[in-house]
């Protein structure tokens, strides 16, 4: 059998220990800013019934999954995402638990996409939401908690930028120019796609396919040249409607500041994110050059649990990949050294005191500290050797005289000091 | 839609907060022990190409697997087990690798197995391997490490029990008793059952199937009448290979000493495992009272690295469920208190002070504190009943007076004590 048949899987990646090390400074960084916002940990199975993501996102989704009939004839698929798991594990149980619902997972994801470079099948991705509290303090601190993350990271505002805006702002706007409720659907998919079409391309479009005239669509796109909630203050602030959406999402703002985080924060009208699925504040994080996807994404989803037959409940979250990330951090350079390391490694003298090399090595473990040494009879010049290819940060050296003293050297491997230490007490510090 | 459709897959788990923080309480000590031993995490993808499994445990686990065809026509499966992830990882990289190669990993396997109480179709798995030394030091760390790992979840030797064999020193004895080399799989097997037979019908099996003649069966019966390692020593160490297979195995007993944990090990003849895959000392772990199924087990596997079209390397390691080892834990009451928790909750008297909450939350979660809040306006009994459903430790209450004093009131919520703290430098320590 040709060794090309044990190929890994396109668009899955492994990860050795050198990339374990990074995908490990993600998630610990992760989870320790969700603990810091009171955020519980959770996950659900990596597997679920295919109908779970049907009911949510239409037939369509089917071609983009890895999905099949397992052996008890069930049509199962891997996980494209993390909320439909969410929101049937809060079915079963959201009525006995205290409101708000503060939940955060890390789960590995999959999609069944075409192949291009640098896209791949599979990524973890860190799920943050905050379940039955429909005001915007809970958007803010949802925002919050993936700004933090990023910050943990070592990203500020020079390097990450958030683009926020609301649904509900987005409609009162829209209204008033004189959109129709059944076009506002069609009216959102206009603007997804502003910034990648001309002017008058989107215009014929709000005419066309959202029913504006010409009054309304430019009315409309006038509010994306001068971008800004002043420009909507001024042109649109004396509808209620309005009036009210930018209360809320001043509000909102005020709320970032006073956690420290509005400098990370942009007003952009043209973020909408998924066209059935938000229905309040949305928001994406992009790095500020714009030259990758998007880090993170997420927003306010009110109906979601209520669809899959849970508990009514408003829900705001978001979901933010390690892929595009990792690749961020590493093109700007904030990737912490993860070289292989060991606190002590042992070297043997003579394969006679190797029992006095075990009792050490225990005894170093039993404190916590990561102890190596060789697991053969060697050359002490390779005992050294293999020590520094462990990244021993310190060497401890049994030779007979010393042991016979009840005594060791311990050498400092970044320093090349020495110093002799009572081997009943290990006491190097 | 009914919500059943929504139901989890059989077999398969949630984890909401309170059974993620027991998954977390384990991971978290196997990954502090495999450090302590030099151990580097690694990982693979959960899917894999179908080959890989069936080159190594032949076409009958294919019944056994979560397999399919993906829509690039590839036959994959969900990895049932991690041992050919990673020697297909290796395979692309050993050779530039020091030796020997620690690694360790804690995936999530999967297998279609028919419905059974208390048996699941899904389980995390702690994977340790020492690739690249074949001496039996490497025999006793990987299973200091397994024992370590137990005794780190709080253990001991009354607990639990590792049940130690050596293949080579089986065979030597098979063959002293004289089944030939192409009856050793079939002699293995009934050893394998010898516990769970009469002693009548392992008799029968070893002179039917492994071609010994009475007195040969009875040699070999005898030595699981009489256990340990002092009656083969007396029957059979005239025998150089016995001789040699013992040599091997009283050192690797006494590197176990060495390392503090002889007093776990039984030595233990009808420790068997995989008929194929093995080539060395095996070993299983089992809670002391035989009431569960192994918790753990490994062993030496020379030729599998070699089998999927690597480097011809020695390897020895093991595997340890999380299913059976939560049970026991559970069982003997060991698993920690996991209730809900949060440094800090800041209660607000009047809205006018919410900015500052958000400030005093900003700063404690600097410092690395966790701090939640009610995320809207409420009396302050109701904010203390959610501090105390969150399991606050410390409340810390703005009120108007002292607010315009830059202090606030820290109450700890254990002893109900109060103290009145500063807001400048939020100092309760």
């Amino acid at each position: 059998m040709a060794s090309s048949d044990f190929a890994r899987l396109p668009g899955f990646r492994d990860f050795p220990p050198e990339e374990m090390a990074l995908r490990t400074h993600v998630f610990e960084a992760w989870r320790r800013v969700a603990r810091r916002y009171g955020f519980q940990e959770y996950d659900g199975p990596p597997l679920e019934a295919l109908e779970l993501y049907v009911e949510k996102s239409g037939e369509e989704i089917v071609g983009q999954l890895y999905n099949f009939t397992d052996k008890g004839h069930r049509e199962v698929a891997l996980r494209p995402e993390m909320t439909p798991s969410l929101a049937r594990i809060l079915g079963e149980r959201s009525r006995a638990l205290p409101k708000p619902i503060r939940w955060f997972s890390t789960p590995q994801l999959f999609r069944y996409e075409r192949q291009q470079r640098g896209r791949l099948r599979e990524h973890f991705q860190w799920n943050v939401d905050i379940v039955g509290e429909a005001g915007v303090a809970a958007d803010a601190e949802v925002l919050a908690v993936a700004l933090d993350g990023l910050r943990e990271l070592g990203l500020g505002p020079d390097d990450v930028r958030a683009r926020v805006s609301d649904r509900r702002l987005l409609a009162a706007l829209m209204r008033s120019a004189g959109v129709a409720d059944d076009r506002l659907t069609a009216a959102y998919a206009v603007v997804d796609k502003v910034e990648r079409e001309t002017r008058e391309r989107s215009r014929g479009r709000l005419m066309a396919e959202a029913g504006l005239d010409a009054t309304g669509a430019d009315a409309i796109l006038d509010l994306f040249d001068a971008p800004g909630l002043d420009a909507v203050r001024e042109r649109f602030g004396d509808r209620e409607e309005v009036a009210e959406a930018l209360t809320r999402f001043d509000e909102y703002l005020a709320t970032l500041e006073g956690l420290g985080l509005g400098s990370f924060v942009d007003f952009d009208l043209t973020i909408v994110r998924g066209l059935a699925y938000y229905t309040g504040i949305v928001f994406e994080v992009f790095d500020a050059r714009g030259e990758l996807r998007a880090v993170c994404g997420g927003g306010r989803y009110d109906r979601l649990l209520e669809l899959v037959g849970g508990e009514p409940l408003p829900a705001v979250g978001f979901g933010m990949g390690d892929v595009v990330l990792t690749e961020l951090l590493r093109d700007l350079d904030r990737l912490p050294d993860v070289s292989r390391s060991v606190d002590w490694f042992v070297v043997v003298i003579g394969d006679d005191l190797r029992p006095r090399a075990l009792d050490v090595a225990r005894r170093l473990r039993d404190r916590g500290e990561s102890v190596a040494y060789s697991l053969r009879s060697h050359a002490v010049r390779k005992q050294f050797k293999a020590a520094e290819s462990e990244g021993a940060r310190r060497v401890l050296v049994l030779a007979p005289d010393e042991a016979a003293r009840d005594e060791a050297v311990v050498r400092d491997m970044a320093t090349g000091e020495e110093r002799t230490v009572s081997l009943a007490s290990l006491d190097v510090d």
